[in-house]
C-alpha cells in the first residue's frame, strides 16, 4: 500500500487582533475575510486534493471543537482532535503525528496553520506535493519557505544553503539555521543571503518527527507515549473520558513551546531539514494592515468589505458588511464594524488591537469580547 | 393692554451637514446633540418665560411640520406656519411679522433659530428681555452681538458704535454695519476692534419690520399684503386650501433673500439697528466640529455621546448612542453611528458633509439621506 499524506490543520489561536470581528468564541480562522468562506475552510478546501477528507485533520482546542464540527462539515467527526489546553505548536504536532502513525505508520504529514492566506492555491498545493514527494524519500523535516515581499520584523527566516536538485518545478535546499523575527536591518541583510519567510507550513513523516521529539523533546515523547497507551489503538478523536482524564493529565506535564525551537532549529544543525521555495503569494494574516495588503485596493489605497465610499480617503482599510460607510478626508484609517462593537483605529497600529482587547476585559467591557 | 411678545422660532433648514444623523426627513433642529432634548425643543423650552406658549410661532415647511408639530406637542397646531418654498430668511421672518403683527399689532417678536446652543439659558433670557424692552422703547431693530470666542470666518460680525445705556444688566450699541463671512485676518482685525458675532437672534415689533420690508422690499411687502388679504384675518397656522393656493402664487414672486441683506444692513447705514452684547455661551452648531467644541471634552480632547472608549485617541468626536466604540491611535476623527450608515471622516472637514451627501445622492445612494 502507498504511505497516504494526512493533512493536519492547526487550529488553535484566538486572534484577539482581529476584534472586535474576532471573539473568543469566533476565532480568527472562522472569520469570513477574504470571501464568503471562512480562512479554515479556505485551508482545508485549499488541500484537499492532497490528503482528501478522510485524510485531513483539526487539531484544537474545546471551546472551538464544535464551530469548527459545524464549518467543517465535510470531514469526519474523529478527525477532530481537541487539545486539553494550548502549549504551543510543539505538544500540538506531536499530538497530530501520534493520530497520523497510529493510522499509518509510513504516512507523511502536510502541517497547515487554519488562518494563512494564499493567493494561488495551484502554485500552492504543486510546492506541497514537491515537500510531500521529498519527505517519502528522506526521513527529513521539510519547511515551506516564502520568498519575502519586504523585510519583514514579525516573521522568522530560513536561512538556506546548497539546493539537492528540483523536484516537481520546486527547488530544495538544505537549511543552514533558523531567525525569529530579527531587526529590520537584519531582515534586509537576511534577504540579501537569500533567506526565506518560515511559513509555519510543514512537511514530513509522523514517524521521523515522533523519533526527532524522542531525541530532543524526551518530556513531549514521554507525554505522547502515555497519550498512545490510553487511546488502546483507538483515534484520538474518539475521546472517552478515560482518555480525556489522561490527556489533562499528561499535557499539565509538557513544556510549552513552539516546534521550531523544540525541533527545527535543533534539527536543522544537524542538517535534517530541508526548504522548498514556494512562491504563490502567502501572508500569515497577522493583523488587519496584512488583511489590507491582501484585498484589491483603489487607486487612493483604500480596500474592504462591504459598502463603503471614499471622499478624499487614503490608505483605509473598511470591513462592514451591513451598513454604508463613508470615509471622508481620512488616512490610514481601519474601520471594522459588528452588530455590537465598532473599532475605528490607525491602520499602522492594527497590531495594537490585542492590547486593546485586554483592556477592555479589565475595564468592565468583557462581554464585548466574547461573542 | 401691554403688547405682547412673541417667540418666532425659525425651523426650515435641512442640516445636511450632520449626516449620516441628520436627514431629509429628520433635520438638524430635531437631532439630540447635547441632551435627551432635540435642538428646537431646546429653543423652546430655553424662551418660554418670554413669550410662553400661546405666543410661540414655528415657521417651517410643508416636509417638515408633522415631525415639528410632534416634537413641540405643547404648542397650539395654529402656531405652526409652513411657507410654501423656501425663500431664504426675509420672506420667513416677514410672514411671522404678518401673524404677529394680526395678533397683536403693537408686538415684539424675537426671531430665534430652531437649531443653535446656548450654555447659560439664565443669562440668554437676561439678554432677551432687556432687548424686548428695548424694542418697545424704541422702533428699532435689536440684534443680539454674541462677544466672539475665536476668529470664526463663517459668521457676519457686527461692528457696534456708541453705547446707548445699561438696560438689565446688558450693555446697548448702535450698530456701524454688518460684515458678513471676513477672511481670518479681517476677522481677527474686527475682534480687536470690538466686532461681535451676527448671532441671527432678532427683536424687534412686528409692525416696525413690516414697515422697513415696504420702504426696502417693496416686492416682499406686496407679496405679505396679498397674503394677508387672503388670510381675512385668520391665523396663518390655519391653511385653509385657497389661503395655501394664494401663498404659494405669492411666493414664487418673492426674491430668495436674507433678512441680513433685505433689512438689516440697509436699517443699519441709517442708524436704525441697535446690538445688545449676549454673553452666555453660544454656537450656531454649523457642522459636528462645533459640537465637539460644545460638548466636554477628555484630557486628550475627545468628546462624544454614547459608550466611547479611547486609546491613545486625540481630539475626536463620536456620536453613538447604540453600539460601543474604540478609537485605537487615531486623531481629529469624527465617528458618526447610525443603524443603517456610518461616517468616519476628518472632523476638520466636517463643513464637506454637506458635499458628501449630494455626491451620495448622485451616486445612487439617496435612499440614506433621507430617513
Amino acid at each position: 500500500m502507498k504511505p497516504k499524506c494526512y493533512n493536519v490543520i492547526i487550529a488553535g489561536g484566538k486572534g484577539t487582533r482581529f476584534w472586535p470581528l474576532s471573539r473568543s468564541q469566533k476565532p480568527k480562522q472562522l472569520l469570513r475575510i477574504f470571501s464568503a468562506k471562512s480562512l479554515i475552510k479556505e485551508t482545508a478546501d485549499r488541500v484537499e486534493s492532497l490528503g482528501g477528507r478522510a485524510q485531513t485533520l483539526v487539531i484544537t482546542v474545546a471551546e472551538q471543537v464544535d464551530a469548527l464540527v459545524k464549518e467543517l462539515r465535510a470531514l469526519p467527526r474523529r478527525n477532530f482532535i481537541v487539545e486539553p489546553q494550548g502549549k504551543n505548536t510543539a505538544p500540538c504536532i506531536g499530538l497530530a503525528a501520534l493520530e497520523v502513525a497510529a493510522r499509518d505508520p509510513a504516512a507523511v504529514m502536510v502541517i497547515l496553520p487554519a488562518d494563512h492566506w494564499v493567493a494561488d492555491n495551484r502554485a500552492f498545493c504543486r510546492a506541497l506535493k514537491a515537500a510531500v514527494a521529498l519527505a517519502l524519500q528522506h526521513d527529513q523535516l521539510i519547511t515551506i519557505g516564502i520568498r519575502p515581499a519586504y523585510p519583514e520584523t514579525g516573521y522568522g527566516y530560513i536561512v538556506r544553503g546548497q539546493p539537492i536538485g528540483k523536484k516537481g518545478g520546486a527547488i530544495a535546499y538544505h537549511v543552514k539555521r533558523f531567525k525569529e523575527k530579527p531587526s529590520i536591518a537584519v531582515a534586509q541583510q537576511l534577504i540579501g543571503q537569500g533567506a526565506l519567510w518560515n511559513s509555519g507550513i510543514f512537511v514530513w513523516k509522523a514517524a521521523t518527527l515522533l523519533a526527532l521529539l524522542e531525541r530532543y523533546q524526551p518530556a513531549i515523547a514521554l507525554g505522547l507515549k502515555t497519550i498512545r497507551q490510553a487511546a488502546q489503538g483507538q483515534s484520538l478523536g474518539n475521546h472517552t473520558p478515560r482518555l480525556r482524564a489522561v490527556m489533562r493529565r499528561a499535557y499539565k506535564k509538557l513544556p510549552n513551546i513552539s516546534i521550531d525551537h523544540a525541533v527545527l532549529e535543533k534539527a536543522g544543525s544537524e542538517e535534517r531539514v530541508l526548504t522548498i521555495e514556494g512562491n504563490f503569494g502567502w501572508s500569515d494574516v497577522g493583523s488587519w494592515a496584512a488583511v489590507h495588503r491582501m484585498l484589491g485596493q483603489d487607486r487612493q489605497g483604500n480596500a474592504g468589505n462591504g459598502k463603503w465610499l471614499g471622499f478624499g480617503a487614503k490608505n483605509c482599510f473598511v470591513h462592514a458588511p451591513n451598513r454604508l460607510v463613508v470615509l471622508l478626508g481620512v488616512e490610514d484609517v481601519l474601520v471594522v464594524d459588528t452588530p455590537d462593537a465598532l473599532l475605528v483605529g490607525d491602520l499602522k497600529r492594527s497590531q495594537e488591537i490585542r492590547d486593546v482587547v485586554e483592556e477592555l476585559q479589565k475595564k468592565g467591557y468583557g462581554s464585548y469580547t466574547v461573542k
